[in-house]
């Protein structure tokens, strides 16, 4: 956690780090990664400087932690929790029903409707964009916020070879590529329209091949 | 075509134009698509800056070209031309050796060393960067630059669907993502690692599945 210390656990201070959060998010979106500063949130936050630099220690911790907190909010929705509550994120997984076409579609659509929630897309276009030029940012949040929920991809696809599902060869991180990458190219780059239709294509697409069968 | 006026065919004319793709590809790359202006382009290229506006009306229709003439270069290399010399490049072509996977392979690989090519990589990551906030430019940019390329590859799916190599109900253009795609996306986000192995795997597992035979 980029976190310094742990925050205080009264209502006050949790509420001082959403309006952080948010603050962060709307700025990010508004004016892009490069310009948003430290005091540029404090301000938009109604807290003093030294609030956020007693917690994080740049923008771009500020900023982590704020996606990764969408991200839950996200995740809470769209994946199941493991059985424990106050689970950390990294616990949720992609549901297996056994039918894994089905599974995916599901997940799937369920970020097609992330993807075109205003709340997360312009945050996250302008974080794209930063990490696009940037690799040191991008290192930091593709490690940090893309690839754990790429491995839950790799963790369903791997359990379907199990269950001889998929074929015992395949590379499931290349796998999940099949589907994913194509929605979040349409998405990053506008190539084309996201729709549940489509994702479920990419599945049986992706399932069963291009090549008669 | 952006140009407003068809270009002097003079030598000096031809030695400017070219002056000034360089100038707008290498502005680009070093402070990004955003502070790109027309006076910075003119005063790298060494032009007035009438000259430029003579030719075109915005930075847009100059990176495009710029782009486009990038473009057209390396499409010499991966790509056949026409039958006659001098077409222009929306003739080109995959080859078609009637070895679906072979043809798919061998146009992902150049693709590969195009994107691994800094020439290439740092104007195009700076125009990837933009476009991803920016919708007007995206939709211009990938109209006019990305989706011309991908049709390449709806046409020859189109063509091994009438040799029976990929199944008729397949959608040719949500075929493509399959592999181009995952390509992109580990490209623009630095997901994971380029190489000519990786591209060939997305090539046999998008044309025979994931699922069992």
């Amino acid at each position: 956690m980029a976190r310094k210390t742990a925050p205080d656990s009264t209502r006050r201070s949790e509420k001082s780090r959403r309006a952080i959060y948010d603050a962060a998010l709307a700025l990010v979106s508004e004016v892009g990664y490069q310009k948003t500063t430290i005091e540029g949130i404090a301000a938009r936050a109604g807290v003093g400087k030294q609030t956020i630099y007693r917690w994080w220690s740049s923008k771009a911790d500020v900023l982590l932690e704020a996606f990764l907190d969408l991200q839950e909010q996200a995740a809470e929705q769209v994946a199941q929790p493991g059985q424990e509550q106050g689970q950390a994120p990294e616990e949720y997984a992609i549901p297996d029903t056994g039918d894994l076409a089905a599974d995916l579609k599901a997940v799937l659509r369920a970020t097609v409707d992330e993807l075109l929630d205003p709340k997360f897309e312009a945050p996250s276009r302008a974080l794209a964009a930063a990490g696009v030029v940037d690799e040191k940012l991008s290192a930091e949040f593709i490690g940090k916020l893309l690839e754990p929920q790429l491995q839950l991809y790799v963790r369903r696809l791997a359990a379907a070879q199990d269950t001889g599902a998929v074929r015992p060869d395949i590379d499931p991180r290349i796998a999940l590529e099949l589907f994913v990458s194509p929605l979040a190219q349409r998405w990053l780059q506008r190539t084309g329209p996201i729709s549940y239709e489509y994702t479920d294509t990419l599945v049986d697409y992706a399932l069963h091949g291009l090549a008669p069968r």
